[in-house]
């Protein structure tokens, strides 16, 4: 079977599992005090070239949205998100747990828009009942969205001139990071993208790490105690190396950059084998995750050779269904991939 | 340097490093639901002596003790523990940001006692205004504890049975739990152990893995849809595989309790060290921690090539100093600091 | 100046003022155990024909509600309630507060329809990924609703079949319970609703008392402990008596029904005075919150005498208004504004 | 039957009943902007010579330590306590519920001392490990305490000076704050308490109100949006003027101190009536809580006539008792306790 369904389905990327054989018989401290901790957020401070940046590894991205999330807000606050958002959906009420309200914005196949984040914060501030409500007291956007949509420039500065014009930090999701930056229709590296926003991380788990996600706050603007606030959310490894020396490893020699690339290549070769096959795509994604829609004879005919993930139902009985590429997919898993489309 | 500050300062069994390359293509699902973890869990139930039990694999010991309290307590009860127990101590505060208060009892050498148990329970109910107070809800304790010391059978028996008189749960904190089950004065076996509580954890990254702590519901008896908690905690990994594989590992042909074993002689021989160069036991540890009196002068003299943690100063201007040995220690890194204490 | 603005503006109704008066200097315990208590409770069993009900006295609304709400829940679930919902809008997030989400519905006129409920629930049931979601604990509705409307005796069968189907316990906020009652559209009385839910409250607050809610679990079905949960709440008086005088007298000799069927009376007469003056009802209310349409003109005139709530602007220009009647509205209040109206 | 049980088992001064009934017909805004509340605040403000000050009215004790505290605290700090401090014993775990922790200092009668406090302020700063443990955030103390005892202006000024050394906020529960200060045994007015600490309220309900504590930030410094934070507790009251009004009424011609000075003159008659009758006081209490050791037999004679709380055992078989005042506590009710003791 080849799989499809996620890019979270193989184990670490080779150069990772070499560097943890290298390194394992080197004693070192525990709780992220390593030396490959502090080598790798040397590294991550040149790659978003913010000198200042203060940096934190944490394991998983529900983890450490819920962290970041509740440590920046005040107890009467919340965070506004699209209403497709994953805090808002698929993290089980993480963010709520935490005593947090997620506050829902119309989603655009995954993104908001500036102009509605305008008009919601103006409309708040105006309704004289407002201090009997949920005060939004940050922005929570991902980058690459839930549905493999990114970002231009020029929206993303949009939303964080609204953000600075009312006072609210922009948190950025980048589980998958990489596959937004290097997406053929990006228009923004990681330089540009650490200076748009308060807070973001660079999602390791989903491009090429066993898994680890480094917070990144650009302008050293981490809050209070952050480490303190890591252990009380049960997100601190006692073998903080096994998060440094992985992001140690994606991030020398630009090895980061190189897996996305890989991976939006063929992501863009996937969606080409659909076009070519006659499949509608339902969402035309620039990044790993290739929204299709199938009729279930061609769902049924796929399955015997190849796994993929079944997103929703249309009213026509057709299926949205999603295909992941990850760092290790191969030419000939397409290749296959396609043989079979042209037999449905 | 030779570091003995902790059983977490390099990397894990290469055992372990061996298989997540082996298996690193091939494909599976995400959040533990891989064939790794599936394996594991039905080694793990054999070891345990429990068919009908229920495993989860969570990624630290802050986070699995946080996560278990929170879903096994109600919303107005509290949980018992020493009060040197690491929940109430070390994990900033990680089970009242659930909402639950950690209740003390005396510690002795880190261990609560049956009959002081039983005490508080009956003042407490005895206690007219008991209503405007927290009610205990479990009894968590630590095998080994903090101190290096273990429960024998017979104490556990009888804490548990105090548990059973007032419908507690018993939570075994087992961080370290191969220590204290290849201890040389142990007389529990982990069959008898999952006998005598109602949940506990078998630690991973303690005791030879990168990560990971295993925890069981040796009667089937897990809170509904823990798996939902455990990812509202934040706990679960997308490359579940990590954990699987681990402990996969750790249990196949007993190698958890032979690193167990090899860390406890390596334990023995450190003692032995101690008594033989006059040094001072403050606590006679059966298990891995050692904790050992030593004046200024031998903290430096030893500091040039041996690392280890100061634990508490002394009235007299001495300090207690904790040695620990890991799957790593190496009979050579014994000698050396045994030559470096003749010469103090 | 005649208030309009809320049925909160003034004190009690004299019936409890006469009867603190009276009873001040009676020696009772504290924490609700006194005998006003007591009766209150036994008068309440009879009138909601419940003689195995739980009942308990708390001050206001959104503290009854995130107590009501926690105790029920389990962690990992949330609370359905339409999305106009007192307690998802303006409790400023009393129930995410207490670590659970409140999961919206659509609101059809504050209501929630029960083949909308059924089909969420058919929705998050059938999703693969449901147990990375918040899972549905409860069911919230108001009787009357935020936008004073009630639902029919055969809505509420339907909605609570759902329930029953999903073991979803039924929660009804019942702030103006004796409005929604005593409505001359109502087809419910007070026993049906009892047995047509797990739990609701009887406001007190907004119907008469100075403050006051009597929780009511009328199948004896309080969640264990419930009292020592309403004390961490900080929802537990010392002096209890205030809340149990207040009640025994609402539940003496039917006032609270008489209470409400004169403020009912009123609205009808309000709604009457509009309709002849030629003012848009915004929605025919069948209770004592009455919302109509107003130019900017007509607000101006009316606002030298008469005060009353702006609940949002038209795109017309023109504005919804809410009017509210209350236990001290008189005809002679009524009689001025109908003056006012026909010099508009 | 006699009660000295508590100083909650009448009713309000008639002063404050009184006053509800005049001003019952009054239209007043609802959420505590009534005239009253404004009234009662300008006048608290006059009382605690701080023109600054911020105050806020909610309705119980419980309640408003939860509140108070919860909004002081970062979510990584806890609060330090005197061990029989009334928030980590008898409040349920609502600081808890919170999500933080209660930092228990020894107890002197209830009293901390400046230099434990100092102690472990040195302690946790010194620990290599503080920062996986809760950080203390604020100091909170009680005046009375639990124990009726109350602190001297220098032990004030020194716990102070700690705090400012520290930057930990001082919070002071006031739950009896008018028997504390009226004390005879007390140098400290209510101008100077105010200046020695950044929170403290004034207790209503235990001195002479239905209910009611008077949350004061004497410099103005209520954290940002506290209002709404009140509402998310739920402790706002849509009838803020059942508060309004008793505080406007307690601060009118200084009642509050004349309350309090009558109770202590009752108790203070109390303490005379047991030292004459040769019963042991087991605290010499400056206030109106006075705490005497019964025998068996003693208890079983008064209580055919008198109630009080039983507080503990002793050793010797005999009992600690609660004898409490309140402001409806007459020379009669004395006169004949008196006689009765002289016949046990």
């Amino acid at each position: 079977m080849i799989s499809f369904t996620c890019d979270y389905n193989v184990g670490a990327v080779p150069e990772i599992l070499r560097r943890l054989a290298e390194t394992n018989l080197i004693q070192e401290p525990g709780y992220g005090e390593d030396s490959f901790c502090l080598s790798a957020k040397a590294r991550i401070r040149q790659a978003v070239g913010c000198p200042d940046a203060e940096i934190f590894f944490l394991t998983g991205g529900t983890q450490t949205n819920a962290t970041v999330i509740s440590a920046m807000l005040k107890g009467y606050e919340g965070v506004i998100s699209a209403e497709t958002g994953h805090i808002g959906v698929h993290e089980a009420g993480a963010v709520e747990f935490t005593g947090h309200k997620v506050l829902p914005l119309p989603s655009h196949q995954g993104k908001i828009l500036a102009e509605e984040l305008d008009a919601y914060l103006r409309r708040f501030y105006a309704d004289e009942a407002c201090s009997h409500m949920v005060f939004p007291g940050m922005v929570y956007i991902s980058f690459p969205t839930e549905y493999g949509t990114i970002y231009t420039q020029e929206e993303l500065t949009r939303i964080r001139e609204v953000c600075l014009r009312n006072s609210l930090p922009l948190f950025i999701d980048g589980a998958r990071l990489g596959y937004g930056l290097m997406s053929r229709s990006s228009d923004l590296d990681l330089h540009e993208l650490a200076s748009l926003c308060d807070v973001f991380y660079i999602g390791g788990t989903k491009v090429g790490a066993l898994c680890g996600e480094a917070v990144v706050f650009p302008a050293g603007n981490a809050p209070a105690h952050f480490f303190t606030t890591v252990k009380q959310h049960g997100a601190l490894l006692a073998k903080g190396r096994l998060l440094g020396i992985q992001f140690d490893t994606l991030f020398t020699d630009g090895l980061y950059f190189k897996i996305s690339r890989h991976v939006i290549d063929m992501a863009e070769r996937l969606k080409t084998i659909f076009q070519k096959a006659g499949i509608e795509l339902f969402i035309d994604s620039p990044t790993n995750q290739q929204f299709v829609i199938l009729s279930p004879a061609q769902m049924d005919n796929l399955r015997k050779e190849v796994l993929f993930e079944v997103w929703e139902p249309l009213p026509d009985g057709r299926f949205v269904v999603r295909f992941a590429t990850s760092w290790a997919t191969t030419e000939q898993q397409l290749s296959r991939l396609e043989e079979l489309l042209s037999e449905c």
